[in-house]
């Protein structure tokens, strides 16, 4: 019964999808606020899959998921594979690094070969950015960007709003909209449960992928953003993005915000001269407990992991209560199985 | 009803393979050319099968397939891997590079250690010639050699064979019979499409098992043979072979050629001494627009992939229209679905 | 008929599995005989499903089993997954060695990761003793210990008892209980088979798990276990178990035993200096026909390969008429489903 009425809410959704959906997920530049919420509403009946003793339903039998990653994240392969097989749909797993196709062969003539395999959808990771969109001229199947250079990671953004709303319906149930699949179905007027928040963004905003592509959908879906950095890593083109602006002061960036995200420092950038030294960025933009008091009071902290502890963010506030990190990881599964859902069903 | 229809043909294909299957696919030696025929019509279901939304029907449901690469080869792995779930078959991958079983064991104990995983169906590539057969004393289950060192490499030569006709059928429609099921399961005398064709392989043929597998396929099904190429590269005793001969001149070789393959030229063979040098090599025996002049109007220009764009083949006539490496490319999965079809089912 | 009875046993089996089952395989502590003897009867259920033309039941559909292999092991990681998919499971592969999770983060913060793949069972092997049983603690699915340092390789032992049993069913019908699938589910007080005998472990004692996990499990099962090797390879605290005894001479200690099993020589042990040289190990404890007369007439020599031919066991042995090596190797996946089945089953 319950497992049956779940999976019709399934259908009905996809039902509804032709109307709004688009084709491909590249970023979120085609893709209006409403279908966007659809997303995270199909994430939620995905969530209730995935808390049964059977994780497994057959919406996507027959379809074929190939992961293209040509650039390693075991991390996130595994979990659009999980998305995949927790669908029914078949999975072809290419990891560019360790494969004889990047000998001599040139992006194209690689991805012609991979053509043969007649995948219906693709889900790509690549260092460069554009590389997920130009598949897409290539190939009539769907195509799903996984990361791309600096440009767009979609599903993080995704997955990141999903979790966000989950708190919200619990820490403040009068003031969020709670979706049924009909009114994300037939409204499209609907409004955003991120209308008038405020979203703090912390770290290298310049090199990260995550922060473009949080920015697109949360300016998208109302919130405002506020991104905070020393100033080499804060590229002034975003502050002049409507509903963004930036900051180099972390008291004030964090003062009145309703969630936190700390991004992950890559290593790297200590050598390359755009930053002082470790200890300096430590001691200006580490998250701590003590800076997040200054959030409002059911604020949340995220990060899109792995963590470097006690680096861009205090241990202990990574593991406490305002922390919702694991919830982040938890919820990769359920949204991505809503993308590739919505993405392949909704096209017939 | 189409798609019953097809599934039908499918049964009664398999219903007629007992009587002239094959067990296993080492080369073409103890294959005779009414099943060769018999697998490309099979291989044009399965391409029916994957043009279709579900590019996937259950006949191997319940088979395991191992794909064992002591050879690197991602196109060729993938392309098995996928034409055994398209199939609805279990697949296991086995890359010997990447694996433990190399160290320190022979290669009689791996593969008895494979053993245990009791799979129906191993598909092999060894850079030793002969392990494919070998591998058949050693196990009840059936072999497909997917390239043994300079042996063989039967698939490839299969998917060349039916990427041809499909062209044929349509650039000499009265000259080709199209054979239905039934002439391929009664009719042992049917005439080969290709009797009296003639092909042309320009390259490196001495260190090749494609020019091999090809020359066994198309002198059985009925063509004969031209392979083109500097003296060095060009072994003496392949000229002895009925319905075959060498010229080192590109221009007489593909004279009259009703379809020229190019090979893709090994960098190592210039440190080797046995190649004067690259220049010399593009200049005498690259594929061009120009040389292809000399040969039939419809004739068509193939290569096993991957390309080196401009060194055997111009990279114009690589993109125009007399060429169909693509369509080779693409023919991987349904021309290895009949494969693994015919020699699974047809045991039983 | 056949197939459906097989089926309705491995379901009395699942069944009756509740009231006994434990809920990991870590290693022997927790588990009772009497669900150990249950766990190699339903090893023959799946041995049988093993010899079927589908080798392949429902069993396990809508499961979801992860392999994560923090130290490489081909031949263990895919008899598992074998395992698992021959019941019908989803496979998740997940192999440290090739993955970016390793970089920067503890062993914590990557299992929590995996946690989102929300897998029901992890087949986890790590060269760190006690990681298994670590995991048990950060997730609520199964854990099974596919080898955690010196500590335990249970799976090993159980199939070397798997293999041992199917001889004693041949060679000595009368004195084995031929054990149905009534017995194993309500005789709590069912004689074991392997009481009273006596099996012989050869070798590097001191650094091998599967010397641990064999000396648990059949001193469980009521036999004696003789340990033989040169003393720097002999931990004393061994010989204080009861049913267990230490010798440095092969001749005594082999004298008599119903079985033999020779362990893997690591090379790198003779450059530590816990052994004189390689010839003086050979000469001492090498098993060879020879020694093997002093042993019962029908006594058996098993070893958990690879083996080094020639050193810790003599070629001629290996291949001869009382080894089991082949069986034991071929017992791998029965035995793995069985494990698979009853934790998975069973917890329902």
């Amino acid at each position: 019964m319950h497992s049956s009425d779940n999976h019709a809410k399934v259908l009905t959704a996809a039902a509804a999808a032709p109307r709004n959906s688009r084709r491909h997920l590249i970023d979120f530049d085609v893709w209006p606020a409403t279908d966007l919420l659809g997303l995270l509403d199909t994430a939620d009946v995905m969530a209730q899959v995935l808390t049964r003793t059977i994780k497994k339903v057959p919406a996507l039998q027959g379809f074929t998921i190939a992961t293209l990653f040509f650039e390693e994240s075991t991390r996130t392969r595994l979990s659009f594979e999980r998305a995949a097989r927790a669908q029914s749909a078949d999975v072809i797993s290419f990891a560019a690094g360790s494969s004889s196709l990047k000998k001599g062969e040139g992006i194209k003539d690689t991805l012609r070969t991979l053509e043969q395999l007649q995948a219906d959808l693709y889900v790509v990771r690549h260092p460069a950015a554009g590389v997920p969109k130009q598949l897409t001229k290539w190939t009539d199947a769907v195509v799903v960007n996984a990361g791309d250079g600096r440009h767009a990671h979609p599903t993080q953004a995704l997955l990141d709003a999903y979790t966000w709303l989950s708190v919200l319906r619990e820490s403040r149930p009068g003031a969020v909209p709670v979706a049924t699949t009909e009114t994300a179905a037939n409204d499209g007027m609907r409004p955003s449960p991120f209308r008038g928040l405020k979203l703090t963004i912390v770290g290298d905003i310049a090199h990260s992928r995550v922060a473009r592509s949080n920015v697109d959908l949360f300016t998208k879906l109302g919130a405002d953003v506020v991104f905070c950095g020393p100033t080499t890593l804060l590229p002034p083109e975003l502050g002049a993005l409507p509903g963004v602006s930036l900051s180099t002061s972390l008291h004030s960036a964090v003062e009145g915000a309703d969630a936190v995200m700390a991004l992950r420092l890559q290593r790297e950038r200590m050598a390359s001269g755009l930053l002082p030294s470790l200890a300096e960025y430590v001691t200006r933009y580490q998250l701590t407990e003590e800076v997040m008091k200054l959030a409002a009071d059911d604020a949340i902290v995220m990060h899109p992991g792995p963590i470097n502890r006690d680096v861009e963010i205090a241990s202990d506030l990574a593991d406490g209560p305002r922390s919702v990190i694991e919830q982040q990881v938890a919820n990769g599964v359920n949204v991505r199985m809503a993308v590739l859902y919505t993405l392949l069903v909704g096209k017939r």
